[in-house]
């Protein structure tokens, strides 16, 4: 629960209300109710906003010139500049109120003796921090994750329970990793050896820089001889796998069950769609949008958005596009050879 | 080893046969021996159930007259409506004839003071059970699972080692949840400032109804601001990640590496073949099942099957293929104008 | 670090050079300093190698022989077949010398009194080692492993920490297995009872064969009834799902993010590229490769590249072909109209 008051004080924005009103939750506007508070960042929106229960209404300035006489006299309202940008910053604050505090160090963790853990970083329930690794100031790392050899951890980043940090990687400050992610783990590298795979042992690490996200089960391989780099600001939801060599560029989001292969040179401020895969090898360059489901097999030089979908249809439908998709070599040469017809019977017609 | 008269006893069905005869196992047609049972389920593998050598079928009765006469007579016969089903019915009696028991409590285990847990729970090796928890009549948390504050798991609930269950969520009875998974982590929701990603923090739950199964490595992401939601009887396999504040209706099945991005809103008993993509805030609705591999980008609001897949072809052929579809829009123009053509001659030639 | 006469020791090759010369790691061409060794293995890099301040070089005779009296005299090169496959080796060795030696037994595994453990197995933190099982020579068990009742694991096997092996399952000799890797989990079996999904118990197991590589968060199912197959030299890299009952040839490789369906036999030697995706049932020769991102939804039974992707373009091109693409049936209809029209009237032309 938080004043309107302590909202203001830590957010900023001007208010238009009871300053001791007590907002117990942020909800969107159409299921909000007396004690809540709600943001109206689509435009497209407003009507929701006129027939809103909130309590309270985060609203840019000409929002609230457009409502205004439209809301009930006891709605209060928060003007901002960015309203869905004041809900992120809030929804922060309030699972900030929300976070118990726990054991500094439980005393089931497994912690080397030559670990530097700053005195301020709390050690779940069955953590095992191996020689060598640092952790910084106010770092969480949750419960059953493996820090391991000479991992470096910076201040104030959060592991989620049963993270797997593999030797030697580096995680910057602020960073968030959620629960079963895998950092560090060996690039797929192999010799043919007469049919035979060699493995090339993976001797670089992984670098992640500060304020990254990493979501659950995501997985980034370690370089084979150099590093893989995860710039600051990136953020990457579920399931994501980062082959190793990869440079990603600072503040580039990616959505759940992307894929991308190794030695991939990916720009900064890029977005790729949910499933999208970049193969080996390739550039992208600083904002570049991939929308979902998009194989990128060619470097992209320029920035925009770049699709490659099947479009989906009913299954009788497709059945009939895939039948006819094979035959388009054979459309074009007798599109072709029809022009050609025309065109002579056309000559000819006028030889005539 | 169970004996035909345990089986029947347990599962009904009619027995042609000595009651005593004792089952060793399962097995399909094609590799069963003479203290297997096997069962007929697709008509079309009628020739196999005549050269079987099980000792045992599960037989539905039109199959079962079809095959009199050509079956030894020393074979039993257990006659069911639905041999698939029995066959279904009667792997749970025989996986549960070999689960052994285990120790209630294993001591390694870490078990918050106010948990309330079922007396008959086993909670295995190291599993954490923070506070607040409520756990089931006879679940089982399996070894190294976290299970965190306030999570409410439903009796008979089975979790295999190593799953997370984040903060406030909520399992339903009878869930089975397999290792790896991560339920409750957080959503992907940032809020854009000036380039630079602030996130906002998820707020919500994962709701998972009764007879829910999980596969490994799956995660679901819990809300933004309302809950994420799976009701009873959802069927969701291995690597699959289901977005913030998503719906999945009951009785639906999603086949392994299924992606569903957020506030998706999936009707009941649909199914998705490996692999399907479902974009953000769609609505399908009951009844639908989506081929393997297709990305849906529109809300679907009739059932039926629906498929979006470029076929395979030899690498060659599909060069050949992709060469020309990026010229499809110019066929387009080019059949238009022959057409134009020829039906201006036609007149002309009429003219003539 | 190794020197030079270590390396040939150890791998053979004809070295030319000072013996003594001491190498503190491996780098590419182009990075390389004076204390790294750095290997030759595209003939297209041989610039590269020419500029190289690499001080030794591993180099095919034909290159060396290129790139003789172009190379300073203070480079010491190592003369051998196939340049690449002795960087593999190499790499290995410089892994091998790197890994500091643990604990043989951490007391804070949990290891069933009656599990059969070689004295040389490594066991790490808060492993656990359940019935039954049987763990050879000089394997590595990492952190928070939980192995299966009865499984068995072959000599000189890697599990990374957090591989979870459910009960039954076998793992050759010398195997690597990533953290987060499931082996074991039911496959997605189900029986529908009126609309309600009955579980079909997995009563098979995974018997994976020496040499196998398997990778982060990659989860393998255990049979329905007989067991799912990896055999002997089979690489997988991050994320992929094989699904129950699937038989995988020997020394066959897969990128990240593939799914193979249930049931599916794949032949050795094949190559997957990143998120292609195998359905049920089907049978793919020896000696096929699939391309990155390509649905097999037919057996293939001749070796060759196989594809089946959707160019990426940018997003408005993408649309217009998207958009035309529906019409392709449309398209066949007219390009046959035109042409029986061309044809009548090329008939009734000539009659005139």
């Amino acid at each position: 629960m938080l004043t309107l008051k302590e909202i203001v004080a830590a957010l900023g924005g001007q208010l238009h209300g009871q300053e001791d009103f007590a907002v117990h939750a942020i909800a969107p506007l159409n299921t909000a109710g007396a004690t809540h508070i709600s943001f109206l960042a689509q435009p497209k929106l407003i009507k929701q906003a006129e027939e809103t229960h909130a309590g309270a209404l985060i609203l840019a300035p000409r929002m609230f010139k457009l409502l205004q006489g439209k809301l009930s006299s006891a709605v209060a309202v928060i003007e901002v500049d960015d309203p869905y940008l004041y809900y992120a910053r809030l929804s922060q604050l309030f699972a900030h109120s929300a976070t118990p505090s726990k054991l500094l160090r439980h005393p089931s963790a497994i912690i080397a003796a030559d670990a530097v853990i700053d005195p301020s970083a709390c050690i779940e329930a069955q953590a095992i921090i191996e020689t060598g690794v640092v952790i910084g100031a106010n770092c969480r790392i949750g419960a059953g994750c493996v820090v391991g050899q000479n991992v470096h951890v910076g201040a104030e980043s959060q592991l989620h329970p049963r993270v797997t940090l593999y030797r030697d990687c580096r995680i910057g400050q602020r960073c968030i990793i959620h629960s079963g992610a895998v950092i560090g783990a060996d690039g797929f590298g192999f010799a043919n050896d007469h049919g035979t795979w060699v493995k090339i042992a993976q001797l670089g690490r992984v670098l992640i820089g500060d304020d990254v996200e990493i979501g659950a089960n995501t997985t980034i391989d370690r370089g084979a001889l150099g590093d893989t780099v995860i710039e600051e600001g990136v953020k990457l939801d579920n399931q994501i796998q980062i082959g190793h060599n990869t440079h990603i560029g600072a503040h580039t989001a990616m959505a759940g069950c992307v894929g991308v292969a190794g030695s991939a040179r990916i720009g900064k401020h890029c977005m790729f769609g949910g499933a999208a895969m970049i193969l080996g090898h390739l550039e992208i360059a600083d904002h570049v949008t991939v929308s979902s489901g998009t194989l990128v097999s060619r470097s992209i030089n320029a920035p925009g958005m770049y699709t490659g979908i099947f479009p989906a249809q009913a299954n009788a439908d497709w059945e009939k596009t895939a039948a006819v998709l094979r035959q388009l070599p054979d459309f074009r040469q007798r599109l072709k050879a029809l022009e050609a017809l025309l065109a002579q019977a056309g000559a000819s017609h006028h030889k005539e």
